[in-house]
């Protein structure tokens, strides 16, 4: 049998994805049809999906048997009352990957101080051997297929970590902490903070002014997560007294970041364009037709978001 | 018996090392008198050892049975004909923490192109995501303590790691090159290269206009090793050139560097001022007692340099 798979998410990530998807659908011996554009929506299969797609009314797509996701964050989609069947999220080694890259370079670059050194290149030496990792404890917020690895990639590198997640979980070589007394204490002793929690009714605004409050002086914050995590107004407050040192910025409430927004200017602000990760399309599409083969073969999906809890 | 070990390095020195030194003996239950200035030379049983000491004459050391260096480095102290004992060099947890640190954050602040970031706050919104670093190639050369210890940690981020040592030498997930061959195919295929290897005859320029010549365009360097192993004149024609993408030197022939040499103000150049790792005295100290106890115990000492190769 031949399978309808629509490709609903924009036309750029279609020529990224095409020869990839063909390629793995090939590899695994299913026959498709695939597309952007593939006729009723009672014929189709699988929807390849990013929650940005046109593709917002679910009930036409009668046959539908999954939707599955290209992103690692599913909020936009995941309270879709039309959508019925599984939602699998994107949990892709790429995207993982280049997360890993980037918490560890910046967390290394808040160790080293290296915007210092490369602040001050006028011929000055004037030598400060930086602490330990051993000794600058790092916690990371939010203990999913992100937050863990980046929490053992840092842990590896022999940073203390505390990792914190609603329920609780358990993670190689890092302290695992749960629930609103855990928040505190993963909170009290974060030299630097990494966000990489999902974007839930519950994390929405989770870095408001009393949680910054208990942030060590100084402490330094990375959010590579999801913009609305912070309540940008209680984070500027607590740039401009010092209380928080520094902030790396990845992802905004409204993206891109308007040319006016205070963290562009702001000389304890690093904004990066939403580049701590992406989704590849080569590992990205084996993931895809992995969940695709799956179901045909009648096994149970990977990576199903649990509509309860939003993520 | 009580043994006499002089502290030969400098009076900053003796202030920071005093009490780490005296809590490893206590521990390791031996009796020392133990100080910078210890009466005859002919009664001292160890000297704890800065190569810029003012003990450059060993003769008169008559009982010695050991030097025991505080520093990675000993080409200064190893072609020292009246120094007829074992030397052993300084192979220190804390050095070499500190500097899989610097190395691994420099290497990523390559891969990640922080820099740019750093010098972008303008309020464009120019995404540009980088590749991972399983497709970036970093060569290392030297697989001592410190060279395999800063590829291993890069393999374990993903980059392809090759090693380069004179003779041969084998590092868990590092492809190791050696000999003049392996060298040419080591530098041909870094996009970033890690400068690791002791100062001897035979390494110094190392890094010279035709090896420079062997790496790929755009290549970016680090040094954190030693300051002769590279032809300064050959890399500023390269950095002029674009041909070497950038570099960032931690040690120089002449430190501190003078503020007039054109390092510091090359815009491709970043000077650090040798802090890519330093030895710290809590852990070198136990380095240090744990080999007077071995010689104690009539065991041979570790890390007793080959006056051969000079390393």
């Amino acid at each position: 049998m031949t399978l309808n798979i629509l490709f609903a998410a924009n036309e750029t990530g279609w020529a990224e994805y095409e020869p990839h998807l063909r390629h793995w659908l090939a590899e695994a011996g299913i026959e498709a049809q695939l597309g952007p554009d593939l006729g009723p929506p009672s014929e189709i299969d699988y929807i390849v999906y990013a929650p940005s797609s046109e593709v917002q009314d679910f009930r036409p797509y009668s046959r539908l048997k999954a939707v599955l996701n290209l992103w690692a964050g599913v909020e936009d989609v995941v309270g879709n009352p039309t959508l019925q069947v599984p939602l699998a999220r994107m949990v892709d080694n790429g995207l993982t990957e280049g997360m890993v890259e980037w918490v560890v370079g910046h967390v290394l670059r808040y160790h080293l101080d290296i915007d210092h050194a490369l602040a001050n290149q006028s011929g000055e030496w004037l030598p400060k051997v930086p602490p330990l990792a051993r000794n600058r404890p790092v916690t990371v917020l939010g203990l999913g297929a992100l937050g863990s690895a980046c929490a053992k990639a840092l842990a590896a590198l022999n940073f203390p970590v505390t990792g914190w997640s609603r329920s609780a979980k358990s993670v190689a070589g890092v302290s695992c902490l749960s629930g609103p007394e855990g928040l505190e204490q993963a909170l009290a002793r974060a030299q630097i903070l990494v966000l990489l929690l999902p974007l839930t009714p519950g994390t929405e605004n989770m870095l408001n002014a009393p949680h910054i409050d208990q942030l060590p002086e100084g402490c330094c914050i990375l959010n590579p997560g999801r913009g609305p995590l912070i309540d940008d107004t209680a984070l500027l407050e607590a740039l401009d007294s010092g209380h928080v040192g520094h902030a790396t910025l990845d992802v905004f409430r409204t993206e891109p970041l308007p040319a006016e927004h205070p963290y562009w200017s702001h000389p304890r602000v690093t904004v990066t364009p939403h580049i701590a990760s992406a989704t590849r399309a080569e590992t990205a599409s084996k993931v895809i037709v992995d969940n695709i083969r799956r179901g045909e073969q009648g096994k149970p999906f990977l990576h199903v978001v649990d509509r309860q809890r939003g993520y």
